[in-house]
């Protein structure tokens, strides 16, 4: 099979709708500061109909990790439903324009297109309803093999756990991604997901997976313990490669016996954290696929989160290859 | 009739699609830089395809007046028809998220909710492609009679001249303003609104509008005079009240014999230009309705245009009434 990517991602295809709020609000409507939290199609409606004015963008985390690596200059592919209407169009353009791969045939006559409702505090913390629409709809019919078989890294978002065919479209893509030699990585997502998903998670990693991507709650969750470095070391155990995020404290990356701190670069102000990891995932994708060294992977992470966190919205406003080029990296 | 609100508007009710763009893409697609264009569905179509990654944001000329209006504090109301599809619900949405009252009907089963395409090019100016869809549908059967009764001033959008149904609501609500003796605004929105207009837009601003906005190319178009003077003085002599922009240069503003000349207030970058217009025409209203003096209402027009073009978006982000007390207008 040709090598046609750098990386090819799966994800909840969805449509964000973001919007300033106080911790009143998220107090008054039940929120959890920080968290996604998965709402129905009438609790997204009832929650929207009392949010500022919003603005709307194309978002889904490995959506964002994708265009993060187009960014860069990599070559991407992307794998996720969206539905026949006026926010699937949305999504499909915004993928297309910055040259990545999207071929996912659209729901017809299912729910709407996916929406994640995101609520910003004023020091930047974003916290997420997410209605999952039609992007729960991926199966795996539409896995599609080529582009599997012809991506470096293969990447897979951990929010698909909460669907049943897209657990199957996991395993599915894993097998065939193996088969043909590609890296095969997962991200966590979500202190909840993983809390949902707690030993579904873990045989997948186990078995099928070479680079996992983490926040620290989400590590320490996954083997329920309080301990940062027994968490690192219980994820180290399981798989050849990880990369645990650790918010403004930067990131820890070990593979094997080896381990790499590396720091977070300095935002003079943080306004919406949305896609700091989705970004981190991005940097250090591109710089493994393009042979960079394991900290140098975890310092493009760090840039590219930088950027995303520095304005509204959850991918790059400039050409991270830039950013890379200006910082020598 | 009890008086409800500070300014109601009728405009076309729109959602923006905001990408940067450069001069060689405005070449390419036979786009005129500053312009807003009319395009029918397929031609806007062809275009998103060609454009960056966007941002939705709700939009319309009068639409964010409106927004404006309820920024510094005024009481809102708007009149406008989006379809009834997914564009249509975030129009109104932000609409009564900002506290303004919006309750037209949406249409059913006709065209898609208006869309227009914008080009920002790096230097901030930005180049419009509109697809009126459902905007245009708007007719005599949607003005709220108790809603323009109630209205200290009535505000009304040039743009719609191009829709016949719209031109018979005009006729319907001035008649409904003045029966009222309230005041009716009308912007002539654009250059090429005038050049198809002309005799029309005259004739109703001689003898239904008390209060003109414009800025200087609409003006002189108007009366086919390259002479901004003479422009600005033929305005003058068939309107009590007129406040024509001119960019950078500020505005004037002529009433009677008196005429004021307002700066335009500093802006550090400007990012996009995008609804600077409009928040002018805010200002001055807001003002207006709460009895500032003329010169007064400029600058807190002025002010709210500076805010909306050193950001990306047509609506202002942060709260106008704030910023007014921080410039003590």
């Amino acid at each position: 099979m040709p090598e046609l990517y750098d990386v090819a991602a799966i994800g909840n295809a969805i449509v964000d709708v973001i919007a300033p709020a106080d911790d009143a609000f998220l107090s008054a409507h039940g929120l959890d500061k920080g968290a996604m939290m998965l709402v129905d199609e009438a609790r997204s409606a009832e929650l929207y109909a009392h949010m500022q004015p919003g603005l709307e963008t194309s978002g889904g985390s490995a959506g964002n990790t994708i265009a993060g690596v187009a960014s860069f200059g990599g070559r991407a592919a992307y794998l996720g439903k969206v539905a026949k209407d006026q926010l699937g169009e949305v999504f499909a353009h915004d993928m297309r324009a910055i040259g990545a791969h999207f071929d996912t045939a659209p729901l017809i006559g299912g729910p709407a297109t996916a929406r994640s409702l995101i609520n910003v505090t004023p020091e930047g913390e974003r916290t997420m309803c997410t209605f999952l629409g039609a992007s729960t709809e991926f199966t795996p019919e539409d896995v599609e093999a080529s582009v599997i078989e012809g991506a470096k890294i293969v990447y897979l978002e951990g929010y698909l756990f909460d669907a049943e065919a897209a657990r199957r479209a996991f395993a599915k893509t894993a097998g065939l991604a193996r088969a043909s030699g590609r890296m095969v990585a997962l991200t966590l997502s979500d202190g909840f997901v993983v809390e949902r998903h707690r030993e579904g998670l873990l045989a997948f990693l186990e078995t099928q997976v070479d680079l996992v991507f983490a926040n620290d709650t989400e590590a320490m969750s996954l083997f329920q313990t309080p301990d940062f470095d027994a968490a690192l070391s219980a994820l180290r155990s399981r798989v050849k490669l990880c990369a645990v995020t650790k918010g403004a404290q930067g990131s820890v990356i070990a593979a094997g016996a080896e381990t790499f701190a590396v720091s977070a670069y300095p935002v003079e102000k943080v306004v919406d954290t949305t896609g700091a990891g989705d970004q981190y995932a991005a940097g250090f994708m591109f710089g493994l696929a393009t042979g960079r060294p394991l900290n140098v992977c975890g310092q493009l992470g760090s840039l590219a989160a930088a950027e995303v966190i520095s304005h509204y919205g959850p991918r790059p406003q400039v050409r991270l290859a830039d950013l890379a080029a200006q910082k020598g990296l």
